[in-house]
């Protein structure tokens, strides 16, 4: 069974009260719950963890080497300035997808860059909450779990 | 029972041979044969066309509206300067989908940008012919087919 | 009697459907019939083609040159990038007029640029179809007509 | 009966007399006098004031909300960068059309870009005095007068 | 007793009239009302001038040093090209504040460039009218005066 | 009686230390005592947080949203590129005025650019420690306390 | 004996009309026969393609792979902007040249950057007619026919 | 014998008051007396006029055509921005030469450029009040008179 | 005896098993041991101290001005956005030397700009581990200590 | 018969040490041994000179004036910088052709960019050594030696 | 008597051949007569120095701090690029005045930025050779000799 | 015993007389006298040249590659523009290092980039003339000479 650590950065505790319009108003628990059903079905396990601090999502990128196979990282606003983090993703073996929830293309310029990107597999950009099991499926796709 | 256009652009025909370093060895026939088998499975129908024609890229769109459900498209490198084929996918009311097989983030920054991709509701990077069948998912989540 | 080609580009067969709230809800045809109607009245005769095609618009651009006094372009989106239209104008000896419907100096940045205004002999932006007819006029009078 | 104020800004009194090449020979006054007539024409009455103060063209346009329907602006140099006359326009509720007697598009790049013109309902641009009798039409078409 | 010259710029003569989404539908009179209250409150003896005319708010920045003690200042679109203001105040030796009364940093990016700010010693952006009073707080405290 | 939170940000646990020529000789905890005297006068209890990692200011923000009516933010040089922290401001309901003590306008061209300022209701900026009490009277007004 | 296929881009079917003081009055028709007589001089058969088309552009590249041993390509304004023609060309394992008629370097800054450059063997730019002899011989010596 | 105007921008009545160290302690009177020795000495009659009003500036240069045979043009801050004076110039006959008191290039990089400049016949940077002359000098020459 | 802080930012932590082809395949740890080493030869005392935080890493910025005469600091992808640690090293008096392990010039551009250099005394880039120890010598130098 | 001068800029004198990956492994003696060759073949006498010292080479292309028909310049990377370089060709009345070995196109972006090639009759880029033999074409055609 | 060097830099030498209708015809030796002639009115003795080379300009430079009291330099296209002439003028505390023949600001954009111009006291541009004497004239006045 | 060239560029000779507040008071010589004491401590042998001409600075570095082990450049003003050193260093196989005296992130924006340091093994920035000495140390660790 593939096990895969989803990881959740700065101001995804908030959601279903942070701006719904853009992001709906489903909580981060409901998340969680949808991907154990999820997981359960296609034989996935995944470990959560979510932190607003730069430093503690590095520690976590780090740490997730020895227990996943993989991770699905939303970065939240991370993604468009920290380098620290796209060093995090690049020192470690294991593959990592990119996810963001909602249409980033569509919205302030700044969001339109992600300096992450170019170190992980892939992008999946704007399906809600759908993207992360979108992510689980091409991990466990890369890992040939499929 | 979803329909759903599978829009390949410029020099996808040459899939199996172009760069195969970049785009891996297996053809856009085999590309189809999978998406329709794919299909079967999940209760989608596919049709497909692909085109090195910007012209024919938009007519293509355009007609869609009326025999499809939603378009699985992969510009090609239209994606970088085809403001016609934006405006094209902002003239139809079917959800569109932009799917890249590599991760055009690691690449030549020209492909970094994407102008299509604000009038689309998502973007699914990197996962070579998979990267087609998530889409095909997050469509059929999208249309309420799941 | 002047004769003068209107030529629309690409998603302009789309008026009436694409974008009603910058557009309008009027058809090409009913462009097209206004234009006839006008036409008798101030003594333009008036030929029509539209094409989401860049390489038949550069065709027809040429092929003007020897059936028409003029022409009254509306680029659409290739106005921001196709430097082939702008060669074609170029290598014509009749007159253009650059068309737009909308405002496009209120709308997204890229579309506040041009690549084929500096070799037309003027531009007409956001009156809707009455522009159409200004450029009419503008040729009219260009030509010695008036 | 409308009402139109036709506002030109700085250096256009000297018409005639400036860049001949650019701006041909006819003055201020003859391009008043020939709206006067085309006025009589389709029914339509100018207001004229010319200024190279950009405070006066400021007051001229608050102004003109009480004693005109609309304004036919050219705001000669300030296109480039009076802010404060963009302002101006936003701050009234009249319709403001914008012209220029020349193909700004083709001279020197700074007079590509108009401050004013994401204010105005439309631009006509490059038909040398025709222009303001075209920018009367619209203005005249978009009041309803027609 | 403190002396502040209160200088509004382009446009603000249309407050209550111009924009009442982003200014209110209180006018400058209303201001300078609510300022003189406030003053009587405070110890602050304002004196008032409003003008389109950069030439104007030069000339006045220049009076204002023999006769006031310091000036608040609300540029309107000057403050994003009017080095000539900026050279104003930086030629004369009494303080002076620039208050904005909307957030200018969530408008156009156009408005996000202060080239006065620089020579002032301090700004207070987005609270409406009562930045103004806000202002001739700092610059009570900064004479001394508190 | 209204509660404020103070959050002050990176480095400005030296102040008084840190270029005294810049931001001045007294401390924070002088700061702290200013504005409690001041909250005595005009009604105001203030609570105090500084950090310099920006996930505990992140978790600041968020935290405050139920026991504070609104949060005066230096963000120090987090000002300049926390998205982070920007997300989090948009993230909750009670309003943020943005302060720094030095006239960051005069000083490196980095420190011009406000990535937090477009999701605050203000900024004050420039007049040392006078600015935190601005603030604080500008919340006020803002929660209708005045 | 070596293939070699003659590729001409938009507007090039326009030479001899097309401003003869840039590209000399001499027509395509005549440029093919200059080649074809020079061809039966140094051994090399050559075949003709001109478009306006870019897609028939990409066929063509696509098509040659197997009938011809190089391309001397001349994308006209298509050099400027088409990453689909660049991918085509990075598509097909047979040398592409390309070709400028006249000395793009000293005209219009956007003559100035190639986009399909970095893919081909080299560039011949502004001898006229000759560059496409110069790059058949090139072609002829870097296929080991010299 | 030669009229020369000396027309003098922005702020420049403020000399000997305004950042002496910058540009000196000697009065725009002090400049004035000096020119007038100077042009008894050398043979030239010499007008005066100074403004803060762009407008102003701009009668004053189409005024000049009549009365002056070449101007010697302070600009002040307007240098910068004022398309509308650089217009003026160039609407004009009779020769202007730029000076500036201060070296531009050692001060704040938007005082560098000089929109204004192109249609001067030279200009004279940064030795104080002795620019004048040397402009003077240079009309002279430059009409004959040496 | 000098005592120096040697400084490691993020991911600093992961040497030997981070991209071994860039930065060797040492560890943090051997690093740390062979300056133990070379401090007992040359009368150093270094302490150490690592994190993925930039909070922790500006706290012992602080910390460090009491307990050591200078830093070390390789602020790893730090060095590229945090303004924050380029203020807390501002904010100290004891010297900081930045190293960087690996050629930073000859990698991807954002790595060739350095937020925190401009105040430091000095860099020291690309020579592995040794960097270190010249840094170590060049802040004894400074010290005084040589 | 057609006298040219070889002119190599610096650098090219470790052609065949120098990154040969990049050069090939021949010579500059080989070079010119093969001109040599081929100038006896088809009637041209070369001249060779070759410099590190951009001076030298200006010195060269004036006196070239006298001695030669026509230069074939590598500038090397003077390519990139040397103004003084263009103004050199400029100043001089035979025709130049500017040569590059490699396709510099598909190298580090600066040297995408030439300041010479404006005023050139042509450039030939990417060819070796063959490169200079059809730069000898150009120019003979060029002079109606053919 | 005051003693000054004359320095000019690349393609002066060219003077009356290179480029006539930008630079005249006058050759570099009747400049120099010219000076001395007006050395003898105005009593000052010029040296002479002209060099294609820029280290010789620098050598030049360095040496004229023991032999003259001032220079009048033209560093031709040095002006645009060399900081290493610009450091020499820095290392030097003799006075520099830039000189240039033609008006830099209408011709190419490169000529428009001096990277010398911060470290001389002055520059005077577009008046031809009279330039050179107004030069003197300055230099004169600086040194006291007025 | 190892063999390093310490090759200094353009105004290096003026160390000592240039800009003391810059670069100290100590003179070349008196670097060289250092050096060769420091070597003789290390078992270093230096040979030294420096010179203002570009060119032999270019020469030189390629002559180096026969008489030494590797090469302390510090480039001066070149550092900034002169490609041509650059490619000197690529086109040798003896190590180089970068030194510059001062620490030229602080000063101005064009002195914190280098063409140079891309080719280079390594920089060492900001610590006087012990820079030289730390480089020695870097290149002797490099040769394996520790």
């Amino acid at each position: 069974m593939i096990k895969l650590l989803v990881l959740n950065g700065p101001n995804l505790n908030r959601l279903g009260k942070r701006e719904p319009g853009v992001y709906g108003n489903k909580t981060l628990k409901d998340l969680e719950q949808d991907l154990i059903q999820y997981g359960k079905k296609v034989g996935i396990e995944f470990g959560f963890f979510q932190s607003n601090h730069e430093g503690e999502l590095i520690d976590a990128i780090h740490d997730a080497e020895e227990h996943f196979d993989g991770i699905i990282l939303n970065p939240g606003a991370f993604t468009h300035y920290s380098y620290a983090i796209r060093d995090a993703i690049a020192s470690i073996s294991i593959p990592v997808v990119e996810v963001h929830i909602s249409n980033v293309h569509c919205r302030e310029p700044f969001r339109q860059h992600s300096v992450t990107a170019p170190v992980t597999i892939g992008q999946i950009v704007g399906f809600n909450f759908l993207g992360y099991k979108l992510a689980a499926d091409a991990l466990k796709s890369f890992l040939g779990g499929n």
